[in-house]
């Protein structure tokens, strides 16, 4: 079969590899319906030194099971499923507090020895408590809504779940990214009563009023965080997703929360430090959020997406081939493309 | 009247200061019946520059209402009162939302032109949001614990609180200081179902016990946070309260705790960054607590405190008059005194 890899800074390439075949007896293997591109991909695309040999990439996939393992029950060939993008046995004491990016038997596609899901197929450890089946047919016209199950929707959410956002509570999202557009979803979605998006890129706030922003903010740095200010009686919101993960965004957000609020963060983070030092400590900031458990999340989500009460595939504003991938890539690293949608 | 001041590091004096009087109309004079020193007050003790002129300190104080403005109301000549750390107008904004630390109109006693706490009286700014009546008489037995209420309990209470302390939670508590002793039984209150106590100090870990610790970690750094991980099956505490505030305190507090887990701060920082990069966002979490707002906590603790449900004044173990606060901070800086009771 065919699969995208990557050699290096801007080099990902569709080469031939061998077909997955079930390994162990909790494996599927499943076909590729719809796979993306994910911002957190641009960071390996960007920076990734070269080598020799290229690795598997792509951590967003939906498709159709195809093969199932001796120890796999609850699925059979033909059935749509997604995967989120960590694979976990969905039994462990982490995975029943919903924290299934912590799960010792889990991890990530495209790295020891496991398949990227940028291909035509991918062999899917621990399948049983991976993979959730989607109540649709390969030809759904939602497709695109339900592959943002495996990661970006659901990290919006997570990141708006675990600030607290509900009722009655104001919100900044940081970032006009996917990830940031997801995230306005979600807190719409959990009735954030003023949702202020920070981004500059027309099209894409458009698109976040469109999901619930109440305010646009194209300002940065000092600029942008006096007129969240200004837009707040001069308090800051109660909470800021922060959705970037740059130094910058990050001291942006401890600008715009009002005291006693929280960050919650889920862009992953490009910095070591945070400067949490005495002024945030006197003003009882919270700092939350992480890497999203995406499986813990699924089949909350699912009902709204299949009901067309959110519409997260409107994100994708590209949709590609497999031999197209390298493009997609290179439209997302400048910025032409919002996200890419990968049809293998 | 006489009253502590502090000159630099290692030198406080007690001198003759000007009475207080009521300057505005929302002031009242408190005669102190009970002050403490802190352990945040050790911090300008062992580096605070000399200088000609000395400051006023101390925030911990209980007394009697001498006189007020004419703008108070609900407090009359007579009145026993605690006053929390911040003085606080108690109607705005943020004191509504229960963080009257983030009072525009608030302030810390002992600065600008406001007394401090550690003498035989005190000019009280925005007294009718600031003090608490306490239905007890001069000579109550109770004064050590009710003035706790002024910081040190609901500090290690809002340590709880914002960590989320609840029946079933496991609780790792940092410092056996009187604020990590009082955050111990300010977690036994809540429920927690155990904790974890990490202190080497012999004396105050037995009073840990008292407060409700079930287990004692002695050692520090790595071999402490091995010796948690061991407890508790090598998955740490779902909540920690770092009650010391260095650098090696905040390491260990999220080396023990659980992923998915919090970290809740109300020792003073004494660091300007928390290393909070990808490996903490991947384990998902939460950095919370911050400076008390006392105000908010006191009428929710008195009763139990009235009802000696909880005796937060065992954390004294030694009493001075006003001429031996001098002593007072010696012993506390040399941890030969856990906490020191002022009976000017």
């Amino acid at each position: 079969m065919r699969a995208t890899l990557i050699y290096g800074a801007g080099d990902v390439r569709i080469e031939d590899v061998p077909d997955p075949k079930l390994i162990e007896p909790t494996d599927a293997v499943v076909r590729v319906l719809r796979a993306c591109i994910c911002g957190s991909d641009l960071w390996p695309y960007g920076s990734r030194p070269a080598t020799e040999q290229g690795d598997r990439i792509g951590h967003e996939f939906l498709g159709v099971v195809e093969e199932t393992g001796s120890e796999v029950s609850g699925l059979t060939a033909g059935d749509v499923v997604v995967a989120p993008f960590v694979y976990a046995d969905n039994t462990c004491e982490y995975c029943r507090a919903g924290l299934q990016t912590s799960c010792p038997h889990g991890g990530v596609w495209g790295s020891q020895g496991v398949d990227g899901g940028q291909g035509e197929a991918v062999r899917v450890p621990l399948a049983q408590g991976t993979l959730v089946k989607l109540p649709v047919g390969e030809d759904s016209a939602l497709l695109p809504s339900l592959v943002t199950l495996a990661d970006v929707f659901p990290t919006g959410h997570h990141c708006a779940v675990t600030a607290g956002v509900g009722p009655r509570t104001t919100v900044t999202v940081i970032g006009d990214g996917a990830v940031g557009l997801s995230a306005v979803l979600a807190a719409k979605r959990l009735g954030a009563e003023r949702i202020i998006l920070m981004g500059r890129h027309a099209g894409r706030t458009a698109l976040g009023r469109d999901f619930g922003a109440t305010d646009v903010v194209a300002e940065r740095g000092a600029e942008g965080s006096a007129r969240v200010r200004e837009l707040t009686g001069g308090f800051g919101t109660h909470t800021v997703l922060e959705c970037v993960g740059t130094p910058a965004t990050v001291e942006t957000a401890f600008e715009v929360v009002r005291d006693g609020g929280t960050v919650s963060r889920v862009g992953a983070p490009q910095y070591s430090e945070v400067p949490l030092g005495f002024p945030v400590f006197g003003r009882n900031i919270t700092l939350t959020g992480g890497i999203a458990p995406v499986r813990a999340y699924i089949e909350e989500l699912l009902p709204d997406v299949l009901d067309g009460v959110v519409q997260p595939g409107r994100v994708f504003d590209r949709t590609v081939g497999l031999d197209d991938v390298p493009d997609g890539y290179r439209a997302m690293a400048d910025r032409q493309a919002l996200k890419v949608l990968v049809r293998p």
